[in-house]
């Protein structure tokens, strides 16, 4: 039996996360380089035995080809020199180890598409004209280069992972709720309330190619493209990464709840220093991520208490995102206590190996022909669609039972 | 119908624990005092709804009656003033509101028994002597107290707690492994390896009363008493109450492990004030703390990083727990990483509810005629008897389940 | 010899920081009350001695006379038992011990004066409408009661503190440089640019009592009010009492500097509960306080980072402030570190003792003829006025040689 | 004129300090290298202008040799690239850049001497005897190496640095306390109280050659070497880097002794992980770090708070000290608050630019005449020899005014 050829697409190709995925990748097909197995889930012992997938015989590393969308000039190469010098955000070294390796993914990255993106994004691309084309006709030049990227190199299956920079909110009451209503929408720019993200998600939904957003972006999260990924049989996994403080934060939560300790008030701030960094700076992103980050506190606990996240760009940190949380609380008799903790971690390195995750687990979707949100893969964002509970014991135990078979998972 | 009438014996009936216990207990009876079920997990919506106990109709707060065993002198009443002035280990005012109900307690609390305590222990009550009677007669003699409990006050269950100072470690290589071997033992003192703690465990056991260990000290922690509260009839519930740190590991390394995150070094440092920590200070009694607290993270992780606890009396903190916990891991490609949290919790005001949760919680074993190690209580505990998991997690989702009758939990 | 009778009078008598003057200055007159000189600085050892004013002979606490003035209804009594119930702001039991002469120092607060105070101090006093009186007589309004309250307790000096709610910034620009122009500007409400804290300062400077302003409002830190204290001889000290955070910078920030580490990023976050929290919730209140906190640093370092500080009302911390700092600085050849601090302390008991220190200090310097700001009580303040080093162990050697008799301190 | 060439000598040259001042010089003799001067105090402008020596001129980095003792094989190149792997301790690329130079300095290391340096020192080398030389034949084999290094390079001025492992403590009740009584000592293996370090020391006393000790080992810390140092004219320097935790403890204890606050308690935590940590990991080695961190707490506060000072091995830590500190202090009225840090140093880029620091500092004391313990280095020492004060500001202000010549320093 041949085994498959697989692709990866990657919007924001050249992004901090996007650059670690390839260098992550070229490391893992390379003999003996056991630390680059660090931090995948399909690697662990949890996912790993006689009910799960044999993943390194059906679905090896080196199956899988790279390539991408990006708005920005420079090379991966470039970007991965960048993160090894950022606090050693990658291992020195490895950038050049793999120049070969990611050149060639270079001439594979196409020019991505800006709509409707925010100010921030386009101050990434200064001078850069925004297209006059319609959101319909962006989508179908999204379409065609994906279709080119399948064909050319041949591959029987291709995932579409957004990781580019983090859009402004899209106001839910802005969005018609089925795909009839939202279609002709993408006749017209001025009428349409999507933005890039979604319109890339479209793409991928119409091509048919399972769907990956990593990002605090709408992508697909709305009833109307969950609808149209349902009836294009296409699954989906978003939104958000859970990298960080809010991974803390769903399994710390839930231990409140589990122990009846009443939260009084949870305060979280996060200091960052990449390009993500610097987008995040302009409120209106930074809206996005926050609603996505504060939301969940209140579902994990049963009430809402007193909140507070913020993100601050601090540019001297680089890749390294702090996280210190402030939570006050109290016990029996109503006596108050705190729990602080102060996170400091590679926001990169945590985001890459999930995303190869779920670039392995997805097309586990797709071949057992499940479509639209699978809930299943919950355990890895922050807003997950679909999702059944914000409790990330149980969201892995979800997985776990979905991964060896055990259980579907397409909401429908 | 008649609300059974049930009793809940502590031994140490004058720690803090145990004060904690009775004055919120008699807070609890009072109406409207809310913050009272702040802390106890019957109390909790997780475990309320038509497939749980209605604790309230059934076995109402008001309901428990209190007595004990006490080696120190000294009031109730005392105890309680001092933890109010322990920097707000009680709310102001409580000790002084309940003072009849205290005193009615103290004179139910008869002299505890001293055996191989060990010199810190011995400390507390100086100048008094160690008893000359065989293990047996002293363990003879707690039966007639627990009887006496029982027949005076008219009860229909009694709970025996353990909340007395930590005792020194109990090699288990001196501890015969069934109870045959070990019965004939207590009759000499010189060869016997049991403590106080496990002949007040074999008294409870031998009386038919449900047992809660919620101390590091053996209890019933052993083969041979296992299997002799099987004999018995008697459910079990041990060891080591888990309020603090080591609860928090129980999340936080399970996380580590579902993301596949390599933890290089786990330190942690405990600061404490009371008279537990005084206790503590001995290398000996801290010994059994340490050990009940540090071998879970292998279990957990599946694999031992470097680890280190230390516990120090820090006699300004008072009931004041403090824990320092930091964190080395490597994420994707090896890059190091850290994660610190400082824990400040009121030891007395965490472990109270507890103990309260589980005279609950045994009573619905002893009704459901479980005997022995009831495993579905791990959730309480930081070195359970009888445990399937030591994910917390996973022991709450085991806990709901066999409190709503969908599983039995006693281990043979 | 017959000891000096003192007044102070507090502006904003029933706020946390005066109400906690107010106990602890009670507390002190009682015997055996050790804790009571705890964070007196005038009685700490580095202050005693030959070359040092024997205080307790010259200037006892017993021989201080309280007043004030006051916007809010209520007691002092009630602001004290506040302090008590949010966790334990103020020790138990102190409030009632003293209510006597709480009443007492009551029926001598005579209701305060609001004038340009901003919406967020408006609405601590609901529905009482704004005086229509001119700022000028305004000031003569609180003259008065100034002088009543000398002449009827007949008291041979008096100091005045102010320590009311913070009001919003007031623009340099807007202000006049010289006496001669602010003067004529008193007469109309609308063309004045001062707010009711300089209203305060410009009574208590030509009554000749001087003045401490220990809040970040303006007060009397402008070159036209500087110039009417000298020429009324009244002695100035301000502004912004340095209690926390700031004094940890003023220590840390120096260390940086004299170890040649670069300071790349500092960042700090101050949760803060209590009605002066409330108030700083209001953007245009909080800038005052951030001016004062963040401008030192680059005083201190002598460039200037990037620098973040936050101040955040989170309710359920009462009194309590908490503060985290994080520090990221390079060390040689470029070698990234981080130093990292939480600061848990009690606002109002952190500030009251230092405003009985400056009590007694402004006496010194009215007692030796000095007038205007006096520089060598630096040390106390975030926004020193005239003070000639930011370095808090400087300032400090600065008020030791001041106190001595060593240095005269008035800035002309 | 000629600039004058100067020798550096350091103990312990292919340790992780050494290895740092090695690749330091060499970076600071490049044009162009900016981050080459962080952390280095004679380039700070607190020590610069025209009351201070224009060290670039005079003594600029490019007139110093390097040269050493040491016990262990390899190189100094090898030392150098375990830093750069060590997460950082030496930025990616200088230990290749400076090959050849670190290569010509590896030519000028000699083989060092152990005498009752303990255990942990020994099993650095194992395999190699201990020398059965005496004492005293000891020292004139070093000062045999310390005069060929001078003669062989054209020296003016040679300065020994010991930067060796720490050594077990030296009671001081053993120590005789002339020269006359210590020296007939030398004679005899047997009676001689010293250690290795002090055998250094006295070699370099004997040579005229200024002493900087930058480790906690007894060195030249005693009265009889200090008499023989001022006998030879020799100027000395030590002992124990002020680096990390204790320069924090030597600005934070002041703040609180200045702000009359009460320190109750007060606990550090420091976790290292690189070859200093392992030997430190012997209890009797780290007994004389952790006297020399613990004992200024004290003298800084004029009382003794409980205190406890730990040092841990974490080996994933490498070069990496993390320290945690937790006071736990009163203020007005008794109320407790705490105050907590998290120093995350890399300890080689800490001390090495103190140690060139020192090397230029101590032969201005050469200069001027000076001998025996220069008191106005006591701000570099957490033990400092002849030192006045242990406030760090004050010791600055001291090193400020000698250097700039407004005082001597020596002690006699
Ligand atoms: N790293 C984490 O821990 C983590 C966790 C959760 C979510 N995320 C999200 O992942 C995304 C990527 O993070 P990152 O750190 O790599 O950010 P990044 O800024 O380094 O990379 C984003 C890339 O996207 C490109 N881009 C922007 N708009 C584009 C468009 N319309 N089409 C194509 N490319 C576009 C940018 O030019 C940039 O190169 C962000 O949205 C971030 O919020 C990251
Ligand atoms: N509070 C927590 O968070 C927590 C968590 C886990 C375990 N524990 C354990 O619970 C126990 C009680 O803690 P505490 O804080 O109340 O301690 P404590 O020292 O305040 O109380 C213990 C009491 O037990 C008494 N005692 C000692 N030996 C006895 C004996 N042989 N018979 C009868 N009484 C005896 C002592 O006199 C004392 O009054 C300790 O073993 C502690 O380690 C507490
Ligand atoms: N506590 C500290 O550590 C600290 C440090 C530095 C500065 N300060 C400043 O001290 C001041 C007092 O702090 P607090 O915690 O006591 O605040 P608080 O809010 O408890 O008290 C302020 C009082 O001032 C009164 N007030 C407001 N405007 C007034 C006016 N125009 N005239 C008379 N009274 C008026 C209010 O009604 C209130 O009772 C604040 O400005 C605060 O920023 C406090
Ligand atoms: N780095 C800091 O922040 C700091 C601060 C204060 C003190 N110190 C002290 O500085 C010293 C050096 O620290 P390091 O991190 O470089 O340690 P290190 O272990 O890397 O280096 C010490 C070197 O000394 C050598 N050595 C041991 N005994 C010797 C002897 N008798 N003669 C010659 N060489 C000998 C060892 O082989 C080793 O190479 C230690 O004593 C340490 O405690 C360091
Ligand atoms: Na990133
Ligand atoms: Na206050």
């Amino acid at each position: 039996m041949v085994a498959k050829k697989r692709g990866l697409w990657l919007v924001g190709a050249r992004g901090g996360v996007a650059a670690t995925v390839a260098v992550g990748l070229a490391e893992l097909a390379r003999a003996g380089s056991e630390a680059a197995t660090v931090g995948l889930v399909t690697e662990s012992p949890l996912l790993a035995g006689p009910d799960f997938p044999s993943w390194n015989q059906e679905a090896p590393w080196s199956s899988w080809v790279l390539g991408g969308h990006e708005v920005r000039a420079g090379t991966l190469l470039e970007a991965a020199r960048e993160l090894e010098r950022q606090n050693g955000a990658l291992p020195v070294g490895l950038a050049d180890r793999h120049a070969t390796t990611l050149d060639a993914i270079d001439r594979r990255i196409r020019p991505g598409v800006r709509f409707r993106s925010g100010t921030a994004i386009d101050a990434l691309t200064p001078g850069s004209p925004t297209s006059s084309a319609t959101p319909r006709a962006l989508v179908e030049q999204i379409k065609a280069d994906l279709i080119a990227f399948r064909e050319s190199n041949q591959l029987d299956q291709v995932v579409v992972a957004i990781l580019s920079s983090t859009e402004p909110p899209t106001p839910a009451d802005t969005l018609p709720t089925t795909w009839d209503q939202l279609n002709p929408l993408l006749d017209r720019a001025e009428s349409c309330p999507l933005r890039a993200s979604s319109l890339y998600a479209l793409a991928a939904i119409e091509s048919g190619m399972p769907l990956i957003n990593f990002t605090p972006s709408l992508g697909a999260s709305c009833a109307a493209l969950e609808e149209r990924a349902v009836a294009c049989g296409t699954p989906l996994a978003g939104r958000d990464g859970k990298t960080g403080e809010t991974l803390l934060k769903s399994v710390l939560a839930p231990m409140f709840a589990k122990r009846a300790l009443r939260v009084e008030s949870w305060v979280g701030h996060n200091l960052l220093g990449n390009r993500d960094g610097a987008v995040l700076a302009d409120p209106d992103n930074k809206r996005s991520k926050i609603d996505s980050k504060d939301a969940l506190l209140a579902r994990l606990l049963g009430y809402a208490p007193q909140s507070l996240v913020s993100i601050e760009p601090i540019a001297s940190l680089g890749d390294w995102k702090t996280a210190w949380d402030h939570v006050h609380f109290r016990g029996f008799l109503g006596v108050p206590m705190t729990l602080q903790f102060t996170w400091q971690g590679c926001d990169s390195a945590l985001a890459a190996p999930l995303v190869l995750d779920l670039a392995r687990l997805i097309t586990l979707a797709e071949e057992r022909g499940e479509a639209g949100p699978i809930n299943a893969l919950a355990a890895f964002f922050k807003s997950p669609q679909g999702a059944v509970s914000d409790d990330f014991g149980v969201q892995f135990e979800r997985l776990r039972a979905w991964v060896s078979g055990l259980e579907r998972s397409s909401v429908p």
